[in-house]
């Protein structure tokens, strides 16, 4: 180690609206002692996170996309190298938490739907994780956890159930899953420590709140909580390297399943 | 039923080089009576194929595609409809065996490679289930066997294990496989099965024929035969209504698994 | 082969009260060829069964036990193998369809209710496994399928799944289908096929007709036939040595999973 | 809440020679302000591993068992309620660490390696759940984590897979899990926390030590550390309601997988 350590830095990948799992792992690892690079579409949201954080006595900066297309993708990650560069910061870890939903009857799916589902669950994650593996190469073995660095997607319920209406979301959260865990074989050998989180109900985004109702946001028996999902994310960077998860499955106490 | 019953047309896409899954897949059914519409790039392998099976005493009828998109599949699916009509066919199975296999470490994935895993594993698979389902509806039920109609998916380990040097592929064998069971409950209600398997081993094609040597061959205890497949293929579409499978595994008898 | 080919024969442990898959296996092997071997507790029920198939022309025998203990278990096998002897016959199927269900809330489950759904469910299918591998391992390899021997557990949701009200019953089945995949892994090198049948819904046995009544028994897409599934174990027993399956689900037509 | 707080209780079972996971989970629960009821064969080995803790400054007693029967875990139990009783303590977590291996060819395997693996791997955990489970059903439900209690399984690779040489064991260890899940579905309802881990590689306990060498044990790499599972079980008891894993895995960086 460097008589003056770098800063940790994570790189979190879709933030919805600032009331979901993105932005609270953003603000978790900020409160932790991360520095947070925020990629998302809708530049003025990434901004607000970003200035929220920092106002908060963080360290966090936008790297807005126009989509998550490969080339935006590499794009943003080229920007925040340069921006969290050696030997001041080094990349830690970073979490893929975009998703496209589509539920629907099968004979209602598009192939728009289709394409989009698998562009932005399947092809953007092997963009994002290319970008994080390549910088987490990078790096030298910590020796608090034994890692290069920590790349956790973020899964669903559909990550291992097709069901009725989920197929185009099933197909690509799946495909999701078959990338984590390639990954997580391929790269462990290298002290890259590659996670899937099976989140197994519904998150208290901003969007449920409003669908659901006040009863059902405080009742945190019945709905996942973005923080808690937040830190099991900083759980899995932290394991040591004697015993690393590659998945988990997060429900709420009462959810049936 | 009519005084006459509609024969029975199996659609089936996916036929290499006329020596695995889906050309034995054909013959197959044709030896056991049905009427087999062919689809598969390469114009000329397609009609030697179709060519092969009328010859022996079958029924075939080529329909090549320049390409496994969403539009050169309808428009296949819409000459089959055309050529096989009521009230002297009714396509009664139909069997998606086009793959796209990557095997490469990860960070020689291409995002082309990416891309076209996901568009030939599971887009093309999307648009051919559509089409397959919408022409199973127009059917009566089946009284023998209880069916509108049977969809099989070609799967593979790769399908429900993400290993080194598979991610591209995996993902796409992952997303198909949910499609394939998200069909099976949506379209089990409305007498359409949907099947999915698990080619756990390598198969007896040209290719591997080549690569592998006679002695490897010639032991059917070590590959897969595509017949044997085929043979399954048709044991699955003939299961009667009381019970059927969604997804099996097959392997060879001394396959390491 | 010998100049008279040996005549094949079925053992079957599990025969409810002969209206269920074991007693629908035994008349459908004896149907096919096979002499059957039958083993059940109660020993007019097992007589009434093998009279039945034999005044229908087929060839079977009772050997009926007082519990599926290990010694019981051993002794029905013994005498069975003297009473279907080489070279007039040769052992060549075994099935493992006795059950032991327990459905509780997990505070009602006894030690006894646990005891037995492990000695009936797990303990018993190892003693039965052991006989038949024994006596498969005598064979010679047939031509015709590549094997010595062929070997099915049925199984349930209940193998892949625990649930609230299923956990001793759980546990059991889950058991069974671990040996079967140890089994299916280190015999399958000696030509000796293990499979195992997730029988996923109702099947339409005497109990079940009453409970549902003829409604429900006449609609073949909400309940599994005894029948149908015996016909799917044959399928098994007849597979090739180049493609078997180790395990397949089987469900109604209209079943919810 | 009261105005002095009850001092939370750790019940363990299975604590090897002192050196493996059962230990480890006591030593860091202890220096974690949990008191530890101890419970194994092998009276000296529980009332060293006890003194160990008081002596640095921990609070932990110990509740030897003859046997891993219904009977001896019932006993102990009723020990530790009175021995850690309300209002000074509660009981708040339980750990199943007790593991019967048998790993033979599957011809090797006697009657009586099948009951044990059952008894050990299988009766003693329900036997262990029922007794956990009713003691935390006297609990109130904590603030900080929403939980009456936590109780947690520990797993193996062969939980999930069955393998040559690994019938019996894999047979007892399938039936945990399906346990483990049942009892997760069931009382996460009451706020009772359920989880299992599947412990995929080889833990530095004493004997792998003396097998592998100094080497072995210095590459954190390549094994699992029993701390390292103990802090995993730490996290799973303090994850809060809205999110609760039932099942993670847990192997070294290195692991082949």
């Amino acid at each position: 180690m460097a008589a003056q350590a770098a800063k940790r830095v994570l790189v979190v990948a879709g933030l919805g609206n600032g009331g979901g799992t993105g932005a609270a792992s953003a603000r978790f690892f900020a409160k932790n002692g991360y520095s947070v690079a925020l990629i998302a579409r809708g530049a003025d949201q990434v901004k607000k996170l970003a200035d929220e954080i920092n106002e908060a006595g963080g360290n966090a900066a936008p790297f807005p996309v126009a989509s998550y297309s490969v080339d935006d993708i590499s794009t943003a990650w080229n920007s925040i190298r340069s921006h969290y560069s050696a030997p001041n910061y080094s990349i830690r870890a970073a979490i893929f938490n975009v998703a496209h939903g589509v539920w629907k009857p099968f004979l209602e799916v598009t192939p728009q739907d289709v394409e989009e589902s698998l562009q932005t669950n399947v092809a953007a994650a092997f963009a994002f994780a290319r970008e994080a593996i390549l910088s987490f190469k990078e790096n030298d073995i910590e020796e608090e956890n034994g890692k290069r660095g920590a790349l956790i997607f973020t899964g669903a319920t559909a990550s291992v159930r097709g069901n009725v209406t989920t197929s185009a979301f099933a197909a690509g959260k799946h495909g999701r899953r078959a990338l984590s865990q390639s990954l997580a074989k391929e790269f462990g050998k290298q002290n890259i420590h590659v996670s899937h989180a099976i989140i197994d109900g519904q998150i208290a985004t901003d969007r449920q709140r409003k669908a659901n109702g006040p009863a059902w946001e405080k009742n945190q028996d019945v709905r996942l909580s973005p923080e808690s999902i937040a830190s099991s994310y900083f759980y899995l960077v932290n394991q040591d390297r004697s015993s690393w998860t590659w998945e988990l499955d997060l429900r709420p106490a009462h959810e049936k399943w």
